[in-house]
């Protein structure tokens, strides 16, 4: 059933540099690259070993595209399990367009979204959740999403899952073997020790469920809403948080960072911004819209942050408005950590400060400017983020589909659980042990079908 | 001199893709790649052969930053002479920079513009004007281009520079010998001989010259004017004009072209399309500004193209007006090539065809819409560029400082053939001699400095 055509893609991200890779894989990939290829010292591709490097040119016949170092990995040991070349060209767009369409001319087709991880899969060189992982270790940008996905790409997840699901197929064997001895009334399967395996399967199915909450955070970054007028200091503020981050990167010149407006960085967790208008009460319709649209805002926020301009606050006598704004926060939404921070404290006196902090103790002092405070605000926002899963090195969940499938696999279990409690026959709690068995196999693959792969592989950078 | 430090840089492309590739390379190279890299089969890099390559994990010795392939190249069979690692990672931002950090932290040090190629050129792996023809390969986005870089690159131009270099250096050794001899009065260089070569070196140079005229259009674009109004159809023609090529293009999904709006490549020559408003006469003070620039811009260009809407033309009557226009860019740049299309010909009758023939007898009708007479236009446009040296595959000069060079070596030359002419004395004639020598020396890079190096090296991508 598998597909062993030879396949071709640009690995490297698309663009001008230095060098791009072109990958082949498939049964014919040395062959083809050996034909388009003229080594320096005269040697043939396909008698190469595995894992070495060749220098030499790449040619359509007559005209030489260009100079180029071919890897040659031959298979099971390459990353899709097929023999594979990757050609290490000049990082032009235009040779690196001429190279693939040469390829194609000598029978290579365009690989599919993926289609090497997949390869890689059904060679069975990675599991399916390993095969996510690489999806998601390339879209990381943080610490915290890169270690999860590195620890899922190296099997850390798989092998949990799998280790339960050996110890429940166990069972289940010994289950349906009492079937073909139902005469007998005899029981193979220990209902103690079994009862033992499903409460530390549950337990393990629940932390993994669990881990969802902060799993999901720190993939797609933690929502936080700004709630503040525009010259309160927002974007100083936004720039103080993110000064360490920024400066690390600009020391790196060559590498670039697609950065996301008020997206950033703190201390390897991603936090996502939201800017919101402020919320003091008004006659204008026009207005009240506005504060309608920030409260929606809070609501799909995990922290509120409320800047005040202390500066503003104490010149314009604002201290009660304020205070009814955040009375209205904490009303409207009970349960959200909320931060209140008076920024552009250095403007104020000591005496000032105290009568601010009196009005509003909970009030976190900063000058975003004077970067002062900010050191503070960052161990706050960090303190809202369990964790404790991460820094303990457990498996956390980050996928959606694997979170359906374990939440459906608990589901059976407790199924069985109930069955053992009831004695329901052996049959019948068969059947939910199968079912709670293929939810365990579907998330590292052991079952599949075409569309679910379709689905996942899909979302794959072309190349990988 | 030469720093021997290990440098390190992002090779491949910024931005997120399947894979990158990072580069080390000096005497360390080996060693900090190894001191980052845990083999799956615990090899030690430093034990590798060259050209080979190594699976395992990227690790700070806490956390794996990330799986990663290790090509192992030894010096002086490396890119850089010197021995060099290149690590080919997943092809996320963060792993990049995390890798990038690490490997600084280990005591590398960023690599500048340039300075794999710089060491290349240092270490005698290339000489300076194949190091210039990386750069030009990697800039180029057509055939033509592509094809001057890689032949400049592979060392065609620099071959045969060297020749006449080494013939004119062994008559300066001659010449030069004979000043020891001075009082005797003996002629070692034959007189005769070295007239010939003078002649010889004088037509070289004069026909690499000629060829910069080419060779400046091949690399940075023809510039072509299209004079015609809003609503004559100049998108619709330079869609049918570049509709073969973008079809390739799109053919391969995951290869991106930088699209220049209004440039485009006709069999393997790039052409850079210039708008221009017409040139009717008017009253209008504004419109006459307009038509000034018009002028200034068919000036800057190589060809012009005069473009008419055929169906305008018959409704409006406006014959005798285009008529007029025709003469008045033919009076202004009678040198200048120019090309006159009658767009939307399917529009027009038989006889109305005619009319418009009999009036302007050198229009090439048109249907950019029916893709009609395109192919004519085409061939048109190309016969106006001198293909003859790209076809016989001769050297063409693309680079300016070569071009400058060349020139100051011809002056020199043509000095030498005056002194040989009116019996200049030897050692006058010598410092001529040496002058040339200079100059063709500085094209290859036998004759250098740092400031020189610098401004190369400085045009190069980092990584490179």
């Amino acid at each position: 059933m598998i597909n062993q055509d030879a396949i071709v893609a640009l690995a490297t991200p698309s663009g001008s540099g230095a060098i791009a890779v072109i990958r082949i894989s498939g049964t014919d990939a040395i062959g083809i690259g050996n034909s388009v290829f003229k080594s320096v010292k005269g040697k043939d591709l396909t008698k190469q070993k595995s894992h070495t490097l060749h220098l030499g040119h790449i040619t359509d016949g007559i005209l030489t595209l260009d100079e180029a170092l071919v890897s040659v990995f031959k298979g099971p040991n390459s990353y899709t399990g097929e023999d594979t070349i990757e050609i290490s060209c000049h990082g032009s767009t235009y040779i690196q367009q001429q190279i693939i369409q040469l390829l194609l001319r000598k029978g290579c087709r365009m690989a599919q979204p993926g289609e090497f991880t997949l390869r890689a899969f059904l060679n069975g060189k990675l599991d399916l959740s390993q095969a996510e992982a690489v999806a998601d270790l390339i879209a990381s940008d943080n610490e915290a999403s890169h270690q999860i996905a590195m620890k899922q790409m190296r099997g850390g997840f798989s092998n949990e899952i799998a280790q339960l699901r050996q110890e429940l197929l166990n069972f289940a064997s010994l289950i349906e073997l009492e079937l073909d001895f139902a005469e007998e009334d005899v029981e193979f399967a220990d209902r103690t020790q079994f009862h033992e395996l499903l409460n530390r399967i549950e337990f393990v199915l629940k932390r993994l469920i669990d881990s969802f909450a902060v799993g999901n955070v720190i993939k797609n970054g933690i929502p936080v809403a700004i709630v503040g007028e525009p010259n309160v200091g927002k974007s100083t503020l936004l720039n103080a948080l993110l000064n360490e981050e920024r400066a690390i990167v600009s020391d790196i010149a060559g590498t670039t960072r697609d950065t996301i407006e008020d997206e950033l960085v703190i201390n390897g967790i991603g936090f996502r911004f939201i800017d919101t208008a402020g919320i003091r009460e008004t006659e204008d319709v026009v207005e009240s819209i506005g504060i309608r649209k920030t409260f929606e805002k809070m609501e799909m926020a995990q922290v509120v942050l409320y800047l005040i301009n202390n500066e503003q606050l104490i010149i314009n006598n604002e201290l009660d408005a304020v205070k009814i704004e955040i009375e209205k926060i904490k009303n409207q939404f009970p349960l959200k950590p909320l931060i209140v921070i008076g920024n552009k404290a250095d403007k104020l006196s000591q005496s000032q400060i105290e009568t601010v902090k009196t009005e509003i103790p909970q009030i976190l002092m900063i000058s975003a400017k004077q970067n002062i405070g900010i050191e503070n605000l960052k161990n706050q926002l960090i303190s809202f983020v369990d964790t404790g899963a991460l820094r303990n090195n457990e498996t956390i969940v980050t996928n959606s589909r694997h979170y359906d499938s374990l939440i459906k696999a608990l589901e059976e279990i407790q199924k069985v659980q109930y069955g053992l409690q009831t004695n329901l026959s052996s049959d019948l709690m068969a059947i939910d042990i199968r079912e709670a068995l293929y939810h365990f196999g579907s998330i590292t693959g052991e079952v599949t079908n075409d569309e679910l792969l379709g689905n996942i592989f899909a979302n794959f950078c072309i190349g990988k």
